[in-house]
């Protein structure tokens, strides 16, 4: 009887009348992408099965034998041994089927009070559990390599750049960390999607429950599930996980299309902030001299693809009808890819990290032009009596008698600097040094580098 | 000196050799869209100016004309006669001016120590937080008329569907509380995003942090803020908070798109399960008969809006360098949109699932369709003792049976049930009707009629 | 010196002190998805050298020999016996690299006057032409398919829905060709597409154009282009051609969605208009009496698929300065799995198309439900000189007073139908029948039967 | 009796018992945005009258009565004193009530032979051929604004960039033709929508066609459109001309951010190739000194709406059954905004073009740096005998000594060169200089002088 399970439309032969074509084969079948969930549609039927026997649904010698058949597909999985048949569509039925053969009735046991509806939700939490699992520990490298380079870049002296535009001198340091709270936010938010994500459909079967006696709470905690899912309708066809963990996943690739970004700028000739180690780097088939910025190139780029598995998720379930549905499917490749992609970009940026050399003496050369200190004047005139809104017009129209005259502020005598407010006394100077300017800013989240140290100090007790 | 600000552009005219043209004013202005934020920025303004006072920076002369200038704003806002001017560009600008007007110089000393940048950043946060706590309780409202809804259909019995066929029978109950969980995901969603929403970005300034000694744990005790923002490059770049909040307002409407489908579905006359009353439907300009459900429909069309606008902030951010950017201000319109679209979504269906008449005899016919209980009968032969792929296999074949006659399973004689499986007995007929099928799905999320009743009760506990 | 080129990076390698991490190479090499260009890159090569010879910049013995290695490549790769070299990074390299070893100096000569940049936009183009041209086949393929659907049943009565509420009597054979007229769009929207892919970007080498005398029609003669691309900048990082098919390819994969889900709909039990043969079907692993419109819904899921990557497309060109950035290999799946999808579903849609059983008698019932031929009562009294609005409102009470009775226009007397206009005669009969309804739309684009068959035959003749 | 029309749910008042909400009126009302569809919605009218009155379908009174209380109408509008009610839901409602109140019968008569389906389709297709007209002509002037900068600049050396890194020399005339390349085929774009959206879908009436003779080209003709849509089903429902419309305008803001990322990095202090004029840009209300490009900032930030509305009426469109539906109300707000955006955007960037002031020595400092002529030195190896490979691969190492040095190429002397290869000789350093390896990339598409300024004349003689 095993050779009803040898093509999948044997699952359902008896009811119909033609076998599916081979173009419809290749059009509906899964696993070509779907085994990848092997291991963890393994957990979940061992899961099931320790189950049904605690219930008494099936005997303990089948629980026996189910374990031992596993365990051989697990080692023939490992090997490559194992045969994975499109005729069986799915991983969830190569697996069946292979258990069947090796150990018989006990193989057709196993699907005793489940469906594949919630048989596949059960994998793919599972796989999104470990992916997510992953993340936050690659999250946490790619902070400490960033903190690292904060720690030693806490006072060199950056221009700070709005509009792409000089700014206000900051540090280096300061920068960095700047990344480090958004690769932060990042982890939390994958850590409240985990939540989510950690939910047991299994017992929802195909839409409605089943008739067994079974006990959900059982293979929840069995397999490491913080709740089960409170609706067996909703169990099957809920999809949020799914696109909960792709946007969080877009926003992980947004704060790296953001770095990736700055690091190319940076490695441009006429800005020089940055160089990147070779071998982060390739060269041109045609040009001999380049050394071009690959690795956060491609980083932007991949960028693209993580919003659009969003898009394609989030299309995929708008308007679908309760329960499953076969769209459902679809859910798969764009999970996978996006996980695949997070993960890879996470690892090698934490690596490429670790290649920035820093040019302080570049960095501090493009922060003497463009006036970064004409706040901090403003600033001093406000503590000398000025309101704020006069203070600027005052500062606005030195920094424009400067640019006429092709100067900084500090080129100005102090007379000069008198002839725009009265209020300028000698003491000014110090505050237009970029060191002034930046130790000035010395309060929680400021860029003084004392703050940049305090900074360093509790982001390296939050990821010991 | 007031003059100084009667133009947007004067705030930095001094600098400037030519004044921006209008089609440049037009352009770039955001007072059409962010004069929504006005109690918000006036209440950051308020308590930016408490803590100047407080550390000594503004007198407390000049405390107490903020104050004043700021209620007489807020009144002439609330009375329609505050005037808004495009010169003045944004909101911040258009206010701070009128305070100088009311005040004097007081008003020119507020925006010591704080930049549009950070002014902004906090005020979004405000309305944001706002916005969620409405969305908050109109997901509660919700989720109470779909439980409403439920409790009194805890045993009305509905055709379940996968794929659009008839697959076994559920409650009505139990299918709306398949919503509820939807939703109750959505406040859990809601509410972990109000936690990154929910932190003070004020002294940040520009971009570095301020040299004026401000207490920040003050500004976000005073607005009610859980957190400081901890690093001023990312307080005043960061707009992930945005993002998330659009992710998880995409996932309303998808859910909201779910439901409506089904119930244009369930309304259509070739199914009607259900009417809704008329003052949910409209009618059609040239034919007489029409009764047309447009709400759901218009919401359903409405998710493809929020999707966008998740789209539009994802691309907005997108390589975007550090520190603040005009692109920046395109964040605005879009998330405005999605929460009133959420808001007003919610609202609606939170009325219109009170007034759904449900037609539980086209229920039962539609479930006496299709063979919903050949699984019970499948579980049947495994109870007695037949692995359940072969089970499954027998079943198959009398399904195939009944459909080439024309009838229903429990159309066949004993005789005939038994020439599928020796196994079958007299006490199969029980197993073979709906409401056995349905109460003997009785286990946590499963759709017996006293598990959706304890599911209600719960529901009832949580949402009290 | 053949070795220079066994590893990617040795392309390059003079210039770089360190080699690429294999986590680089990993994260940065294409090969493993662009060895599906390599037809089309030895396409582009060999117009390549023969404009080299052809200009005397490489020499006939030179052209003989890349013909000659070229002619083994491709027997390698059609043999599978090619062995791809993740080192050699791409499919480009990988090809050159073999032919130099194949055929010595003529293979490092190949390169003259072209860079991978050029190169690759190339044999995008070409491979992007190809699958347009396929899919031009497989559209009107399909939309033969529907003719001889719209054919068989050019008189078959169906309800006309709005709002998914019967609105009108319309064929069957009209509906069909509604899908008709979405996929003849598609096709004018893939040949627009196909004269901007037809452009030649050879000889913009790396951004700037080549020293070398070369003839850059030559090679776009030899193509089969119909252009040349007139800006070397460009021509090497131009992608809006991949983002304008997969924006035609978003609207197949839309109408595909449209009509799924009316297939969905038409082949669930309550509605039965249609059935759609078993080999598009599947079963369930667990209820045995299912068969599952598989097909459409997975169809229907893809949608979000391709319109994914089209986002994914244009984020990826969002921001990029000219001219090549490593952001635009990110180019190629997308584009790859968006023809891939749209080929696949359109193949499997004109098969299934044929497959469709039409059941013209629940069309016909359905169609008798809801007061389809209200708007032919209103029309009849504007023909006896009501205003319109008037006899719109007239049939709306009439329309009022069937449903409170339970019955049909048709049911009415004729005493009772004047009681709602005196203008009604006996002749209102054989307005208000199914028949009369169709066959009064007789214009182009109505649903009258002979309209119908009209368009047929302009469809046929169109299509032929 | 014309009351029934004073309030929006009267028009189908008679079968309804219970009148809409205020909360249902508000999310279902369209007329706050379409009602700028009422000149538009005027014209239909006015030629689908003319049409029933050439065809016997109505009086010439009648025609001459809406003629009069249309041309009325149009006056109010114009004056601002129509009243638009909200009760009345749509601009098609608004304008058909007050034409009713104008000239009574005549005005009950006009919606004979038609519905709001396909009338609402028509105002859009007439809104948008005119947009795309406006849209045409401003590409057309963008282009010229271009090519005149180009002009003045087509010997102006500039660094081509790839990776950011400095590639090869190119004139800035060249770059900007660039960009004239890609707005051209927008132009092209447009221009194949525009014969998509220029079809005629009235006479589809609500989805069927309608009873009455009409002649649906004489409409067409009269309100030039190509042709008319040739199945009612599809012409009621059709959005894809909306779609295609986004697709495209994605694509102008594509273009333009690529463009606006080009100018703010130009506009960066480190690099300073460009000034934009001070009309286009703002100050900073805390930072005196700072001048920001705000119009390209704000112009790459409007990509991410643009994306966003394509993917809300994609979102919108997916799964939708024939024919109308309610969702189809939610088109109008993307579509509209698009164009906006786009126009907006399109006009700003002509007027900016025409305000940057080009820093030619920047651009040759810059040009200097980065070994831009390496390539150069390869082909003139190349023309010596050296196959390509071997050429990059001695020219590579030169560059490594370079770099070591701290040298230019040009700063070897001939003897040092003579070691990376014997068959160098003393005319190498021609080849070295910029202008020669600008002048050498003399073919079509190449950034020569001559090339560009025949590329100019080209493309003033396809704009003239």
């Amino acid at each position: 009887m095993t050779a009803q399970l040898s093509k999948k439309s044997e699952a359902w032969s008896a009811r119909f009348s033609e076998p599916v074509s081979d173009l419809v084969k290749r059009y509906t079948a899964s696993v070509f992408f779907d085994k990848r969930l092997a291991e963890f549609d393994i957990q979940g039927s061992l899961a099931h099965a320790q189950m049904l026997a605690d219930q008494g649904i099936i005997s303990s010698g089948d629980l026996a034998d189910i374990g031992r058949g596993m365990a051989q597909i697990r080692a023939e999985i490992a090997a490559g041994s194992f045969e994975w048949l499109l005729d069986l569509e799915d991983v969830h039925l190569n697996i069946e089927k292979r258990l069947t053969e090796l150990v018989g009735d006990a193989g057709k046991r196993l699907h005793t009070g489940r469906s594949r509806n919630d048989q596949v939700a059960t994998d793919i939490r599972l796989w999104l559990r470990n992916a997510i699992d992953d993340i936050l520990g690659l999250l946490r490298d790619l902070q400490l390599a960033l903190v690292d380079l904060a720690d030693a870049n806490a006072d060199t002296i950056l221009p700070g750049f709005t509009h792409m535009q000089v700014a206000q001198p900051v540090t280096f340091g300061h920068h960095m960390l700047a990344y480090v709270e958004m690769f932060r936010r990042d982890a939390e938010r994958m850590t409240d999607c985990r939540r989510r994500v950690n939910r047991l459909p299994l017992g929802a079967a195909a839409l409605a429950g089943t008739t067994f006696p079974i006990d959900r709470e059982k293979v929840a905690a069995l397999l490491g599930f913080e709740e089960v899912c409170r609706n067996s309708l909703d169990a099957v066809s809920d999809r949020d996980f799914a696109i909960e963990f792709c946007a969080a996943a877009a926003l992980v690739m947004t704060h790296v299309s953001r770095m990736s970004e700055e690091l190319v700028i940076w490695m441009s000739p006429r800005v020089g902030f940055i160089d990147i180690a070779d071998r982060f780097c390739t060269g041109s088939s045609i040009m001999p001299q380049k050394k071009n910025p690959d690795v956060p190139e491609l980083a932007r780029g991949k960028t693209g693809r993580v919003n659009g598995h969003l898009i394609a998720l989030l299309t995929l379930m708008k308007g679908q009808p309760l329960a499953y549905n076969k769209d459902n499917q679809e859910d798969k490749e764009p999970l996978f890819d996006a996980a695949d992609t997070v993960i890879d970009t996470l690892r090698i940026f934490a690596d490429m990290a670790r290649g920035i050399t820093v040019r302080p003496e570049a960095m501090r050369a493009a922060a003497l032009q463009g006036y970064a200190t004409a706040t901090d004047l403003a600033d001093y005139l406000v503590k000398k009596g000025l309101p704020f809104r006069d203070a600027h017009e005052a500062v606005a129209h030195a920094v424009r008698a400067c640019e006429l005259r092709g100067c900084d502020l500090t080129d100005l005598s102090l007379d000069e600097l008198r002839g725009f407010s009265p209020l300028i006394g000698e003491e000014v100077f110090a505050v237009l040094t970029l060191e002034g300017s930046v130790a000035a800013r010395d309060h929680v989240g400021g860029t003084a580098p004392n703050q940049v140290r305090r900074a360093i100090a509790e982001a390296r007790a939050r990821l010991a």
